[in-house]
């Protein structure tokens, strides 16, 4: 079995790029700098589904993908959260939340409606975002 | 600064025991299997306050958790997060979701009302986490 993105995180998000672990995606909801990591590893539902290695190289790329969020938008709080209840595959949300956002304080998932990104609007984020990660991106 | 566990987070649960890296805690709501590990970090907010080495520690400690709930309990799904909006002190939800339960598919939180353990129940349940968990909780 090889690898293949979930089609319901592939319908609802914008690839940014390949880190050496995981795909990170853009989730199309304008309301929410929201990005997720997905790792290549076919099959894969929980963490505890993977390996110790591959757990730290997630970890890494969490730490990573935070740190791009905080320092080019200095939120309030990030929230990251690996929950699955909808799309099983393992993938793990990174989101930059403040105070006055269209969900505080309460989580992002199921509240509201998704607010499709501009596509201008999209491409700027995606831009900003892959040069703040170099050359980690393929 | 030394180490205090959030009074909220305090009034909110139960201790399970010590674990090297972090407390963990029994979430005082009958409706989910909920456990909340608090790193005994003085003021660290975020995951990506703690240098590589803890991060790693706390990534161990939430694995050997979240097995623990998922050999006792076979959950359908398993729900990991660190949120922090309304208490900012850094804490790692590991949540046993059930396609059944109290709020299924949406995540545990803000969802309906708390509804608190009884005490013969609460007990059995910290019993058992203890006893899974073996010398690992101080």
């Amino acid at each position: 079995m090889s690898f293949a993105l979930d089609p319901r995180l592939a319908a609802d998000t914008h690839a940014i790029g390949a880190l050496p672990f995981s795909e990170l995606l853009l989730m199309d909801d304008a309301r929410f700098p929201w990005l997720i990591l997905v790792p290549r590893i076919a099959g894969a539902r929980e963490l505890i589904d993977l390996d110790e290695g591959d757990q730290r190289l997630l970890l890494g790329e969490i730490d990573r993908v935070a740190r791009v969020l905080d320092e080019l938008l200095h939120p309030d709080k990030l929230n990251i959260a690996a929950l699955g209840n909808v799309v099983p595959q393992l993938h793990v949300h990174v989101i930059a939340r403040f105070t006055g956002d269209a969900a505080w304080p309460n989580p992002v998932w199921g509240r509201g409606e998704r607010v499709a990104y501009g596509e201008r609007e999209r491409a700027a984020r995606i831009a900003v975002l892959r040069a703040a990660l170099g050359g980690e991106t393929a």
